[in-house]
């Protein structure tokens, strides 16, 4: 509770003060939008961030609303706290018990090659919401943002965005419900109206305290943000919402998008348009264990939706973060720890059965389990989550993503 | 020739060293884009504002040039000076000569109500050089960077652009050749990609040398400037151009308007797009005189488009500034000094004959001529300039606005 009412404080000061909590700050982990560095193994302190941010965990009294409005059990990156911090999702709730419409958006900034499992994780989840409460979803990739922040040409960026949507697509959204676009091929006279007004309404000082940019970045990078917040506005999709009606967004992520959204919060009002709702991941780990985050530049990090299962089996083998002991037979005394595992934490947000791994943690922590076998076991889930997703993929073409990107009606009438 | 050579040095140096110059230095006028203030009653001093914003003047080898080549006398308007400085015009000269495309572009930021006739002067021009050189034009209307600067809505921003368009196309434009767009109804990819592009290239230092912003001003107008930079680059107007190649623009406006193209010039070659070429008008005095230029906000400072005769008489005879003596006996004795008068300054742009303007100058300096004979002269042509642009405004619907502005190939293959 003492977290809680600290996170509503500070939730509620103005765009200054939260400003200043950038997640930079000199207590350790680093959590920005370009940056993620945890100073302890068991990774980043997810409690500090949600008093950090000013967002609220996502506690058991909202798993329980969400499994009786859905009528299903909770998704386990729910149900284990993969997803573990929200702003205002009870307010979503709230409309959809009074059968009052809200959207999803997520998004991506494109990389290069294949998604790894860590970049799968909003989209899986997105899925599940997009399912559960049948709304219309949102997509933004950012290619401009790759553009703007790293040593490459926008159709360097726009090739990458292009790989990156297939893989998106291969996690299973429906095109009937989904919008997905590229800010360079959809940008248009509404999303710019939306990217005017917020520009207009924060100041130069705030940004830079939002975002910490100096006076060696580039204009764009300035100017970006905006660009990511505005389709937490519904106007900003005259072909998928009502022009005349302003709907909300509820917008899965992980937390490190924070500052865009806190800044998009704050603005809303000024606008009169309704905040977007927040629901924050914590990170997949690297395999090399918690103090990172899986990133597409070290390929030794990452497990990638295009690996094959012997590559995927060997690199657990090979990297994944132990929480075994050094020896056997110390193991079998004093038993591993689940906490730090890499291929623990794989089975904790990948394995379905609730059973199954409360018997795999027992089993681990009493050393009965050995790291070898706990590594053969999480290869197997990861193999068997990324199968479905491969196969889909094979099918995905220029024409399939043509199809998603295209600007249209969904199947939704608000 | 000094001041051609210092210009010539200024030009070359580096975007920080150019931004410093901003127009806005210590040394009296005060000359940006959002501020013009003269310290002497003569006006600007735009020998001085050559040198700090490192143009040329627009000497008589140019004019000499001009009229060979188009086969017609130069422009009033560059004959006497109105248009005095430029940038890169040779260059777009040599393209002409050789067979080789250009085209113009030229921009207004909205006023709410009519145009005044300092509005009108680039538009006038704009015509002229248009027909002298047979060349596609595009007309940016900022609506987006008056919503930024002014406490006003989008919605009003666009009513004053939308309003502001009709008087631009009143001044007799050919639709077959003129693409007019408002940013907010324009704004697309190619424009975007460009924009990006110059965004990647300036640092915010550098932006804030240039243009002065402050962290208290909003991050839209930090993020403008390159808004305004990108229809220098034909690739912005890719239903237009070839886009293949890259053509480039001659931009006729007042010299206010520097910082932008300075800007752009800059960032031209790291993109590998020609540098867009510059001829600059100086500013229409107020009717109050030289100090200061024709300002919407200040009724009394301008005359309308909208303007009767009898309001445009009345208006001169009142409010314009006379370089006459306090009695006629002293104006018959010491004459009239045609330098800091209104009325001569309003001939000077718009009589078209030069015998007729060197009596005018002759016979008021003498004293021959009284201010009361003056004001009527000048009323008198400025009502003749005027009839029939009020003429065709009278037929201008927002039909013929959609015409202008709908996105359309034009009559030029390249």
């Amino acid at each position: 509770m003492a977290t809680n009412e600290l996170a509503e404080q500070v939730g509620q000061v103005n765009i200054e003060e939260a400003g200043e909590k950038n997640g930079n700050a000199d207590d350790g982990d680093v959590v920005t939008p370009w940056d993620v560095q945890a100073t302890s193994d068991k990774g980043i302190d997810y409690m500090k961030l949600i008093e950090k941010f000013g967002c609220r965990p996502l506690g058991q009294d909202l798993l329980d609303r969400i499994e009786k409005i859905t009528g299903k059990p909770a998704h386990v990156m729910l149900r284990r706290g993969l997803f573990f911090a929200q702003r205002d999702l009870s307010l979503i709730l709230d409309r959809v018990e009074k059968g009052k419409p809200f959207y999803l958006y997520t998004g991506r900034g494109p990389s290069s090659g294949s998604l790894h499992l860590g970049h799968l994780i909003p989209f899986i989840f997105t899925k599940y919401l997009q399912e559960a409460f049948n709304v219309p979803l949102v997509i933004q990739i950012t290619e401009d943002e790759k553009f703007l922040w790293k040593d490459m040409t926008l159709d360097q960026a726009r090739k990458c965005a292009k790989d990156n949507i297939k893989d998106i697509i291969s996690v299973g959204f429906d095109p009937k419900k989904t919008f997905i676009f590229m800010d360079t091929e959809y940008m248009c006279p509404a999303f710019y109206e939306n990217i005017l007004k917020i520009w207009k309404t924060v100041t130069n000082n705030q940004s830079r305290a939002i975002f910490g940019f100096s006076g060696e970045d580039s204009m764009g990078k300035s100017a970006f943000p905006a660009i990511e917040a505005a389709p937490c506005f519904s106007s900003s999709f005259p072909h998928v919402f009502n022009k005349k009606k302003d709907i909300p967004a509820l917008i899965p992520c992980a937390i490190d998008q924070d500052p865009y959204f806190r800044m998009c919060r704050d603005v809303a009002p000024r606008l009169k348009f309704p905040k977007p709702a927040m629901i924050y991941s914590s990170f997949l780990p690297a395999l090399q264990g918690a103090h990172t985050k899986m990133a597409a530049s070290d390929t030794n990090s990452c497990i990638y939706l295009s690996d094959t299962p012997k590559q995927i089996t060997n690199k657990i083998k090979k990297y994944a973060f132990s929480g075994g002991r050094d020896t056997i037979e110390d193991h079998r005394k004093y038993g591993g720890n689940c906490d730090v595992d890499t291929s623990f934490q794989f089975l904790k947000y990948f394995l379905e059965s609730d059973e199954e791994l409360e018997k795999i943690r027992k089993d681990y922590t009493s050393g009965e389990l050995l790291t070898g076998e706990l590594k053969v076991k999480a290869a197997q889930v990861v193999i068997d989550v990324i199968a479905p997703f491969q196969e889909r993929r094979k099918q995905i073409t220029d024409a399939t993503v043509a199809e998603f990107c295209a600007v249209r009606k969904l199947d939704f009438d608000f």
